[in-house]
């Protein structure tokens, strides 16, 4: 791996990947990543839904995902008429849009650009399944250069040597941060939580910290107030599921307890991301409750003994006052201030 | 399992048991209980301090097996000269109390009080591994018995139908809480997190509620603060490793997050035990780092790849402002004025 001439295209293979070609649609499996590297291959649409829905891709993954299973779609429907397509794509909007009910606003917004770039091809008389690919990747591409630009800014503020605190599992941003912390010198030593119940943090965020060649400690969920208070993190980050415009952080489950923390322990916490102007407030949000057993289990082994209950909300909320900056790709905003970044396309600010 | 008819010899069975009989120590391994029940075997001293320093038992656990294993030292050098044993004897002691730093000054009073029992066995012309043996049963029994009055006052803060948030490993005052709860007819819902990395609260804690007929929940060490948000959790409970005579509380790592947490939530923090006047405040506290590669793996998978560092402070320190009282077999105490309880015996108050 040639690091010093890392860019987009490696960036590319840290993302969730998902790919559609030849009638298929190829999706990373993060769930036993890095372990093993193995692909979930949906030829169905409802299939790219289920595999959103059980994990496959995690972190900016399931909207890629989501626009290539339109893709899918469209090759699907081909054979038929131009109304039946565009029915035909609507149920598929419809379905992958709600295969998880906390991002479900964002992933029908993603599934209706695709149909607007199935319109065009309709219009052109160009094959529909690959415009609205070329859609997805010109989207992708958008939201890479929104990532480099929040990189820059979040990276402004670390000290020139310093500690990071991560949350869960956010590749493109966490790659593009440490590229641009690296550009400009700086020694940073991350400390990851490993991010139970799926292990993002341990087997995701770890690697791609390791791989870029940083110094990087994973520790168990129960530890950030320890770590924070022993050894001189300068800065909690994490990326956010959704940042609703009136400031409120929805991220992995931990992440409230982590800034409430953080703010007790005079640590800045800064969620990079953008306002999600779909999400006015937590009343616009949906937080969903995943399979319980997942909690009662440990990278496949049972932890509990039969009888007893599990519980697993997937995400928490922050509430503004614990949030020291929402740093964007327009600079860094106070999170009651979030009127001021403006409008969004909220396909091209996911991180 | 006769639950109506629970006494101390239930309690026993739950406690992390630890035996010397024929000239072994046997200790049940708490690391892979309840899927397996077995038992560590040791006839020499040094196993036992082994014992201990690998987790082999907890919470209450390695005091007994402490005791226990001076029995068993006593045994091993049954045939020397009496000025031979005490040497003996003295090693065995300073082995044993320094298996784990955390609570080295506790294992070492226990060792001490052992040694006299071993004393007055030599003026009696008795048996002295008997002798440490008989003293170690009963100096466990007053703890059963001031456990059952911390029980009652703990029960005290609990509302008749509520929820209770534990944290980590404490079976015999779990066990002996929810005995008083039922005697009183208090309906409780309790949620456990799992207490990563060894599983303590997912493997053991929760079994006891279970099977104590109550409610059972386990979360993730990340779902602390969101349970409080959602749960309408009444009281969060902790035993303690230490708690200082300044009223600093040394528990499983995680306790302190969950504490800033709680009284960000105004979630009231109850610690049971007892102040510690071997230690006066977090100077005579050392914290104790384990294995890194523990924090690496869960139940013996690997999670993170190789290259990525690990940490592990077995313990954090939960201070005086965050607890809202120590509840002790003497009542109740705010943190900050625990000279009143007096003096203790520090054997007798392991929770």
């Amino acid at each position: 791996m040639n690091r010093p001439d890392l860019d987009l295209a490696f960036m590319l293979q840290y993302e969730n990947i998902a790919w559609y070609e030849n009638g298929a649609v190829r999706i990373l499996d993060r769930r036993v990543y890095p372990r093993t590297v193995s692909f979930v291959t949906c030829t169905h649409y409802g299939e790219v839904a289920q595999a959103i829905a059980d994990m496959v891709t995690q972190s900016a993954g399931p909207y890629t995902a989501a626009a290539m299973g339109m893709a899918l779609a469209a090759y699907e429907c081909r054979d038929r008429s131009e109304a039946e397509q565009r029915a035909f794509l609507l149920r598929a909007a419809d379905c992958i849009a709600n295969a998880r009910p906390t991002t479900a606003k964002r992933m029908a917004h993603i599934c209706r650009t695709m149909l607007d770039a199935a319109e065009q091809a309709w219009k052109d008389g160009k094959p529909v399944d690959e415009a609205i690919k070329s859609r997805a990747i010109e989207a992708n591409n958008s939201r890479y250069e929104k990532i480099g630009r929040i990189a820059t800014h979040l990276v402004d503020k670390f000290p020139q040597n310093g500690t990071i605190l991560t949350q869960c599992f956010a590749e493109t941003i966490v790659g593009m941060m440490l590229r641009e912390a690296r550009a400009r010198g700086k020694q940073l030593r991350i400390f990851c939580p490993e991010t139970r119940p799926y292990f993002q943090g341990a087997r995701l965020t770890a690697t791609v910290c390791y791989e870029m060649g940083f110094d990087v400690t994973v520790i168990t969920d129960n530890m950030p107030a320890f770590v924070m208070q022993h050894e001189h993190v300068d800065v909690f980050t994490s990326a956010a599921d959704v940042i609703t415009a009136d400031g409120h952080v929805v991220n992995k489950v931990g992440t409230f307890q982590i800034a409430i923390a953080a703010k007790h322990l005079g640590v800045p916490y800064y969620v990079t991301g953008a306002p999600d102007l779909m999400h006015r407030g937590v009343d616009d949000v949906k937080i969903e409750f995943r399979d319980p057993a997942l909690v009662l289990e440990a990278m496949g082994v049972k932890t509990a003994r039969d009888g007893v209950k599990g519980y697993y909300p997937a995400f928490d909320i922050t509430p503004p006052e614990l949030v020291t900056g929402v740093v964007t790709d327009r600079g860094v905003f106070s999170p009651f201030a979030l009127s001021d970044y403006g409008t969004v396309d909220a396909y091209e600010v996911v991180v």
